[in-house]
């Protein structure tokens, strides 16, 4: 991870502002002869895009990829891809009050502490419009991964927002993709609904939890010691906008763990070692034990607020600031899929390097 | 981070096994014309250092480091410079048992999976031994920031172990030198020795929170969107051994705040931007506000123990394995100075990085 | 230098094929606060555009570059830079002849081998269309480094074509934006005019010796052991296009030398250290030392030619080649400005990597 | 490359000054399970020891490699490999001449104007003894390479010094190991061993043009644009000390040739395409084509000689230098082993890149 790029073999380096003219990813490293079209890639685009439903911002973009460079004839060259996404709802507006006063909770006064200069028009670069960027490069991500790991399934869902959680008892995958919280409990999803209804005539926004796992991993992925598959995975999370927390299998939870409870007992199935229980997340010593690889992020609140905060102008006077404009009162709906995106860009970036230093020479069992 | 390197200008790169003939990191890119000696870093070595309290495994390592490059007459000349740390405590025993079964919860599996051949002796490479170089580099990591950013400070502490976290209202700094447990809670502490000594009769092990605190870190720090601060470290933290979660500020507790709550008010201060609270830990947008840098990390329990657990050979054959040897029952202990270490390298290396592209260009309040 | 990105701090991706829609590059790293517009970088575009007269490919191509995003108010934000360079001239032909047939000395061979797929129109990624991308992130680059070290120059010029190399006597800085050659020796540029019509009228190509000289650099730049500013250049020179040799002050004539003649006996001047000579290059031990920086390439023959030559078939069948099509008899001239682009990138890359570890801690004389 | 790092998946890593207490390097991402033992990288390190005919330095320095870490039972685990060389030699001398003086054409002065302080016993990390520890990871790499690549041979041999070149008339592979130029010319050998007799008598030292082959690579490696082949053999070459040129097949002369006769003519044969001819160094578009790869670098001479040179003392005054002690006449001899080693490290690192993201979906011909 390097200032605008990650991945260490397949490596993403997004550009673009909230409000400038486009925003884009460009995609160095990926296998060749992969199928890819920006058909492919705008199905994740669309998941993410603002303005599906009453829950997100209803700035309307239609966030359509063009494919610049790097596939020719539908597949992938090997050479770097260039995903471009041209901004169309540049808005006239005034941002004059963003642009002397630094909303509370928001990066506004570091991006200017760090450079003496912002592009204050949504956010800038600090805008997680960057965000669909990163989806969009998830998609080539996401087919390499399908060419080259029949079988693998990378799914992201909400488990928290505020104070209520879902009931786990009610886990249904196939909800995932029917409440607009992209959420496995269809009971908790309609509370959900009634949480934020209020929220938004509080002129509030509230935080939530994102849970991503990848199924059919194989064993062996991850690279020792500074580029293990749950670092690559904290970092990959960590640096979603609001992300403030992450957590691999059972995460903060196994501090409260003793060793007795927390060993993830190992049985010999038909096709490999079995687990009695998935306490690591599908992830031991930074490597991958071929079970689910389970990752969560929370997303803070949306510092963007209608309530008037308190905050200080660049020249230092006191003053308060009520952020109008299109925000969504919880951005870790959106954040579902972009979750997604970096399980996808990890795991084929670890795959990657997992060809590129042991090819087929790991160990078998029994 | 790049397999057994991190950093993007102060990289470290660690080497080394647990039974091995020694362990040592290569720090490379430290500013020359830094005071570093061999005293400097064995201090923080020695808090690290196993067998200190009945707390800690028994094995007796002096963990004494040799500077072996990069200092002349006393101080840093900007190149490489190798810390060595020599094994002397190889106790010659039969690792028979762990050679041919897998510890349930330990990287024994997926290490051989992943290399089809593993140094099983006391863990080889996955062993938290490993961390002792990182503790060495910091040290060079600490005196370098000492000399660049007077008056940073730099503590770790232990909020939780097991069920039972530490009473906030007890917080005294000064209590953390004086236990066992590094930590601010002299009640807790006691309690934690009683729960450890009944843990230890039952040959078992438990989990922990740690916290780490930088103090006087200037506003400004951080490379977005890759490379935030909050990036590196959620890589820095979840690449220690055992760790399983990351937190910046209020963490995964973010989830549950609304946006007006979340929102750390700002004022105007004599010396610059003040804040009402740090729920962001520091950090917004992925760059250093000038508080308090905040993260926590969690650290599952040990899981080398004597209560037997179900596993499988190589073989693939049902086996029963228990854990003998010198193991600490809570090894977020001996963490804390790890994770205070991972912390200094990270904030002198994003301190290099403003000053290499940024200089003195950033913007003032005021 | 990794895939498609070079660079240290200042990084640049480049992306884009000869007949896709675009090419451009991807600058990350870039100081905030300098002045950048696409004015500024089109100049240098238009020194490498083709067609400007009859020694250059008639290929169109206006090459007009537009900044995407990393500029606001005209100058940089310290944000990733996206320039885009649409192709207009996709002039629809039938390459059918180039899709099977290998051309003898290009890359059309080793990209089938290597990838199993290549995108055959006019070269795809391999074509030296690409090199416009780096021309362009050199513009951002000058802009810096004019911003951070004033009066600093880069130029580059032909010093040999074919078997005709220029008569230093001649030398005279103001030639060189005079003639089509860029090079600083009059004479010889009439004389080349006529080698190259010979040679066009032969349906034949020739290659060319560029020198590309760095005057007002500041000595200490440079990062040893493998970062020296020597190895950076050379790797930036060889990555060019055809580039087939790099050489730094004497170059492969200091085997000739010996150590008495070699050695750039050193005077302490009103600024500083002057020395006697420069067979340094500007260079010792891979860090500047205040003289000119001076590195010189060989850019092999166009492999496109119009004489038939001996080739095979993808389905590996004898055949005979003649490549049809606009190509340049001689590219070594458009490569004078992608070497000066390449020396700007790189000294920039090596002061802000100089700024970032060592700050001011340089040593003074005197 | 950076700074003390170079390769991107193969990365080395070298520490150690001249005259402390030792240096070696971290070889990290080896493939595992690959033969290595301190034997053969010894073999290796004594082909490039000091002391070993009167054209070499007579310094004496075992350099006895010790293996620290990454082999356990005499296989490669696919952990960092930590490979050690004790300094022996460490005359206790006087350096105050070397100290207060800068030698001209040495990177004593820039040492010093970039980092403000400098390890001056022996040239400190800029000496050319840095290059033992290449020597060392070369070995690994070689080993690596036998492995994956069975067959591949790579040779270095000196082919100039001073003004004489050798004849290629009279080239045997078999005479390289019989003279102690490493040259296949027996017969320049011994015109060189006057010519170097009479420098010697002289105090003067010499230059030297050094040719790399390696046989047996297969069509495929390398990373376009900025991870060629070309360039990553550019960059490693021109890193070692005293380096100042740096060729690919026909190098600079390609400058000289016209198209027509540049084309290497490919043709049909048993096992894949042939070449009429290697003009091209065995790389088009920085990729293998499965010919030799062919490398040659200009090595200047020796900066430490007898003569007396002008130069100037740290506080500006005017001096005359003569650098007595051990130095070789012509240190391009036992850059030979060091070319070699730097040519195995790019093909392994080369050969694990393709792995790494193109695997097995290479095309064939016919």
């Amino acid at each position: 991870m390097s200032i605008n790029t990650f991945g260490h073999l397949f490596r993403v380096t997004t550009w673009g502002e909230s409000h400038g003219p486009g925003l884009g990813a460009t995609v160095d490293g990926c296998p060749p002869g992969i199928a890819v079209d920006a058909e492919m890639i705008q199905h994740w685009l669309d998941k993410r895009k603002p303005g599906q439903n009453k829950y997100t911002t209803q700035r309307r973009e239609p966030d359509a990829v063009k494919i610049m460079s790097g596939v020719f004839e539908g597949k992938t060259t090997g050479t770097s891809i260039q995903l471009l996404i041209e901004n169309t709802d540049q808005r006239s507006k005034d941002y004059g009050d963003i642009a002397e006063k630094f909303r509370p909770g928001h990066a506004d006064i570091t991006y200017w502490q760090k450079y003496g200069i912002r592009d204050y028009r949504g956010g800038g670069r600090s805008s997680a419009r960057e965000t669909a960027a990163r989806v969009a490069a998830g998609g080539v991500a996401r087919a390499a991964l399908d060419a080259l790991v029949p079988g693998i399934q990378i799914t992201g869902y909400m488990v928290q927002m505020g104070a209520r959680a879902i009931d786990r008892a009610n886990f249904d995958w196939d909800q995932i993709e029917q409440n607009p919280f992209w959420t496995p409990d269809a009971k908790t999803a309609d509370l959900w609904a009634d949480d934020l209804d209020a929220l938004r005539k509080d002129g509030n926004s509230v935080g939530a939890i994102i849970e991503v796992v990848a199924r059919g991993v194989p064993a062996g992925l991850g690279a020792p010691v500074y580029g293990k598959l749950d670092t690559d995975l904290a970092a990959a999370m960590m640096s979603i906008n609001a992300v403030k927390g992450v957590e691999i299998g059972d995460g903060m939870a196994a501090a409260m763990l003793t060793g007795v409870d927390n060993a993830d007992e190992i049985t010999m199935g038909p096709n490999g070692p079995e687990y009695s229980s998935n306490h690591a997340g599908g992830i031991l010593g930074g490597i991958s034990t071929g079970q689910d690889v389970v990752v969560r992020f929370a997303v803070k609140p949306t510092s963007s607020i209608l309530t008037p905060r308190k905050t200080i102008t660049k020249s230092g006077e006191a003053a308060e600031i009520i952020t109008k404009g299109r925000h969504d009162p919880c951005v870790g709906i959106r954040a579902v899929p972009v979750g997604e995106a970096m399980m996808a860009c990890v795991l084929l970036d670890q795959l990657m390097l997992h060809r590129g230093q042991v090819g087929d020479a790991g160990g078998t069992i029994g």
